[in-house]
């Protein structure tokens, strides 16, 4: 078994999860006592599998990218491993509010029963460019629209 | 021979051949007998390695940019071998107009004679964003204006 | 030792000094007698590692991302190697001026008592899209407010 490769894969399932919103094998990169923390990304630090899982399922991201790049992957004991990866993502909600990021991951890996998992993961940001390029304007639509002001034909102000 | 890392360098080959318009190199990734499914991409089914090399080579992006990313490449056999790559491109036509995208490559790749080809290439896309930064109206250049509409100083409209 | 996998880490170490602004560690990837040709990009051509690492840690970018892509590394001899990168990369100047490229390094290196050093390297580009978000006006700061005009409202224009 050619780790470093496995563990690039194991990446690339956790990215191709995420963007196709593939919930179960999402959580199933990580390991059970997984701790994933999302502080300097401005998000919470969350421990456990499932507890990750139920987070990255309750996004409201309607499209998302993400590419990791760059890996530089080294092997600690037989079972263990470190890992430093660059971020590009992209993600586009549904009001039309769209994130642009670059960063890098930090994180350790644990190999069970033959299979690599994440143990550690945390995220942080060298740049996010922020647009809203259709400004949106979704009255009714899931109460969108009143994050943003009213629209003016849909009624009148008093 | 590492075939994962050959399988890599196919495929790294075919972006560059791609962005340099290199037709020739280009084909040469292929196998005789490829089949080229674009059809989720909005484009042809394309059977041969000739047919899609002539298919290539009559793109008039003027610049293109196509990256792969986050491979999963599995050895079926000796000689066989499935991927799944992540795409980000950006194809500048000479009118202005731009495409950028995200998605996916789904390969099978065949060995002979030593070497990798691609035999089944499908591809899929995340999201394309589409631009015109610069309203094109070039009049008169290989008829592109036309696409367009006439340019107001060109002539009368009569 | 997998050399291949060595020298993609080293590339990544190139990265992520470069965007982390780390000039020693940036500094430290390459031979002391490297050659960094950067005259097909519009710079210069800089011998010796002390003089690149100058030029590197002389750049007034606030903000950058350098992300190499889709590598074809081939090993010359047991010491020597040669290597095509495909390189995105997105620079944000103090002033708010934007360059956002897209090109390939070309690339050698070398062994040295069992590390691999980059010995010479080449970027050119694709396609460089330049913008200015911000049309900056940042008077009296390092004055760079002079290189794009004066503010009106700074003062009379006397």
């Amino acid at each position: 078994m050619d780790d470093v490769e496995e563990l690039k894969k194991l990446k690339a399932r956790y990215f191709r999860a995420l963007d196709s919103k593939d919930w179960k094998a999402y959580g199933n990169v990580f390991a059970e006592d997984c701790v994933v923390d999302l502080t300097r990304a401005g998000g919470p630090r969350i421990e456990g599998r499932e507890a990750f899982r139920a987070y990255g399922s309750s996004l409201t991201i309607v499209q998302s990218v993400h590419h990791g790049h760059n890996p530089e992957i080294e092997l600690t004991s037989p079972d263990t491993a470190t890992g430093v990866w660059c971020l590009e993502d992209y993600n586009i909600w549904e009001d039309g509010h769209q994130n642009h990021g670059w960063g890098h991951y930090l994180e350790t890996y644990v190999k069970l029963d033959g299979l690599w998992y994440i143990q550690n993961m945390a995220l942080s940001y060298l740049r996010i460019d922020t647009e809203c390029p259709q400004p949106a304007l979704i009255a009714g639509k899931d109460r969108t629209g009143h994050l943003h002001g009213q629209n003016p034909a849909a009624g009148n102000w008093n």
